[in-house]
This record gives C-alpha cells, sequence and structure tokens, in this order.
C-alpha cells in the first residue's frame, strides 16, 4: 500500500525513503502542528535540502507553490506543488534541541526535533551527516517591515496539507515537534501526532 | 602590534585566534565590500555560529547592537557592540559557492567565500567542520511584506564599521566575498579588500 498514510507520532520522527518524481503529502492531520521537514540526497547525504542555499534560489522567505527548495549544491531537490495550508512555513529558525529547552527552564530532557531527525533516520539504518536548517511547515513566523520576528500559532487547519515532489531519490525526514513551551503548536501548546504520503 | 589591521584580501579569506572578551573590528574599508564572516568555538569546532540558531535567540532578521549571535548549541559567541555601517547586514543567504557561480554562468572556476572560509583557516592549520551559514556583514538583503528578497548594494560607506566581542575563546574567519556578477557589491561589481582589527 504505498499510499497509505504514515504516520509522524506526537513529539517523534519518520523518515522514509522517496524516488524521484515521487510525492510526499505532508497532511496537518489535527490542524495545529509544526513539522520539520529535511532531505538529503539519497546517492550521497553531505548533499541535502538547505534554506540559505533555497532562499537565495527563491528568493523569498517562505516557498510558494511552484518554488523549488534547493540543496547545498544549489540543485533543486524538493517543489512545493500543492499547499492547502494557507501559504505559512518556515525557513528561519533552527531544529529545537536540547540546548533551547534548557533555555527555556527544561531542568530535564525535552523531546526535541533535532533529536528526532536522528531517530526516524536510524530507523532507517542511517544518520545524517549533520542537522542542516529545517523546512518548518505549517510554522508562523511573522516577521515586520524592521525585521522582528514573533514565534505564533499555525494558521493551517485540521487536513490540511502541502505536496512536495522529489525531485532526486532522498531521504525525507519529518518531526512532529514537540515544543509545548510556546504556542508554536498552537495556543494549547499540545504536539500532536501528522502524517504523510508518498505516492 | 595586536591592534594593527589585518587585511581580508580581494576576494579571499582571512581567519585568526580570538580570545574571550577580544574585539574584532570589521571594517568596510573602500565602502561597498560584502564580509562573509564566521565563528567557531576554538576548543571544539563543532560548536560555531550558527545563523538559524541567532535568529531564534535574537527575534531579528538583522542583529542590532547588543545582539548576541548564538552558538548551534545557543550559546552567545559574538556581541554586537557598535555598528557604523548603517546597520544592514543579512543573516539569509548561504555563502557564495562553485554551484552558485556554475548558475550564473561560469564556466570556468570563480573565486566564492565558501573555498576562502577552507583557505583562510587552512592557513592556521584548521579546518572547518561545515560550511555554517554566515553572517554576512554589510550585505543588502531587503525583504518585503511579502517576503520577497532581492541583492541590492550595500548602504555602508568606506571605512565604516562593526565592532564585535568574543564571548568565547574562538577562530573567526572572513571573505571579502568574490561576487562580481550580482550588484551585492556595490554596482561596480568590483570586490575589494577589507580589513580586520582584534584588539
Amino acid at each position: 500500500m504505498p499510499d497509505s498514510p504514515i504516520a509522524i507520532p506526537a513529539r517523534r520522527g519518520k523518515a522514509a525513503f522517496v524516488a524521484r518524481g515521487q510525492t510526499i503529502k505532508v497532511i496537518n492531520t489535527h490542524g495545529e502542528q509544526v513539522v520539520d521537514t529535511w532531505a538529503f540526497n539519497r546517492a550521497g547525504m553531505t548533499e541535502f535540502m538547505s534554506m540559505e542555499h533555497s532562499r537565495a534560489g527563491i528568493q523569498r522567505l517562505i516557498p510558494a507553490v511552484g518554488d523549488a527548495m534547493l540543496t547545498n549544491h544549489r540543485r533543486p531537490i524538493l517543489t512545493l506543488l500543492e499547499d492547502t495550508s494557507g501559504g505559512i512555513h518556515d525557513t528561519l529558525m533552527a531544529a529545537c534541541d536540547v540546548y533551547r529547552y534548557q533555555g527555556l527552564g527544561c531542568a530535564e530532557y525535552h523531546d526535541n526535533c533535532t533529536d528526532n531527525l536522528a531517530q526516524g533516520m536510524r530507523e532507517l539504518g542511517l544518520a545524517p551527516p549533520e542537522t542542516p536548517s529545517p523546512l518548518n511547515l505549517f510554522m508562523n513566523i511573522p516577521w515586520t517591515p524592521d525585521g522582528m520576528l514573533s514565534f505564533e500559532p499555525p494558521v493551517s487547519t485540521p487536513g490540511s496539507y502541502v505536496l512536495l515532489r522529489a525531485e532526486m531519490d532522498l531521504v525525507i525526514a519529518l518531526s512532529a515537534c514537540p515544543q509545548d513551551l510556546l504556542p508554536i503548536n498552537g495556543l494549547g501548546r499540545r504536539p500532536t501526532e501528522a502524517h504523510f504520503v508518498v505516492a
């Protein structure tokens, strides 16, 4: 069943192999869940989707339908084909990590997207070569004319999705962001599962 | 002479050791030269200044006087103490690289900031663990309310500078960006030298 939805469990990561030309539909199942997204060239994982290279290519802070995200070798890796989520995503913020939650006051270990990337890929027998800055799907980081940034709840709705096309054989890694201290996963601060479909 | 200006030759990189508490004055000698800037923890270079972690910390697209740039471990590494350049810098764009110039039509090798980072550090007997997204001093990438980005000439003037304080023992690496196809180093598209002072 190649097009059955695959769960990204709440607070966890999930990775999958995707062939060139296949699509990945990332579904915001419950509507307010940020999904940190990475893509690595299957043939050589030191080439990966890069936010800083993509912004230079698309000349936008947020990819729009039709835009191709680029690797650190400036090659297209994922093209945004459809977006029913309201079009608000983030390319600016690092994946959360143990340091982030320490800074927010956590004395004990907190689930985080950086570790989820490693966990998701480990389940495929892989390890990321580094932690690239992720494409934070559904994440709402507005900017002002003078460049101030803030962390806001998603504008997406339950079941809304983005559809991405793989432009090379790749490994996709997705993390259902476990942030429950800031309202980035909704004012309720309740991280949920999300789903994706490779077809 | 610890506070003699050190040249960053036109189109090249230069690196230096800086002790915690020292300052680095980066001088835009001729006024329109972008200087790509990296900083690595001297005690363990897999910790380095990160634009995506810094933006989350300062909640701005461009650091302002008083802001501390963060490492990928979310620790302060460089604090912006003074800025006479007009305050326009860039945290969004990847360092230029061979792929960038290939995409702009160069059939032969073109100097680039990614290779300059490696060259500058090699002169100290070091190698960067990866190519972090740089702090592009004096680089003018305006954004619009709807998130469009463009590559514009600097607003800085000859002799203007930024003053940074090292918050840990570090290696600073600077590249006088060799971009001569876009107007990012001025409408004349003539990359020049720049200078810095460690004091």
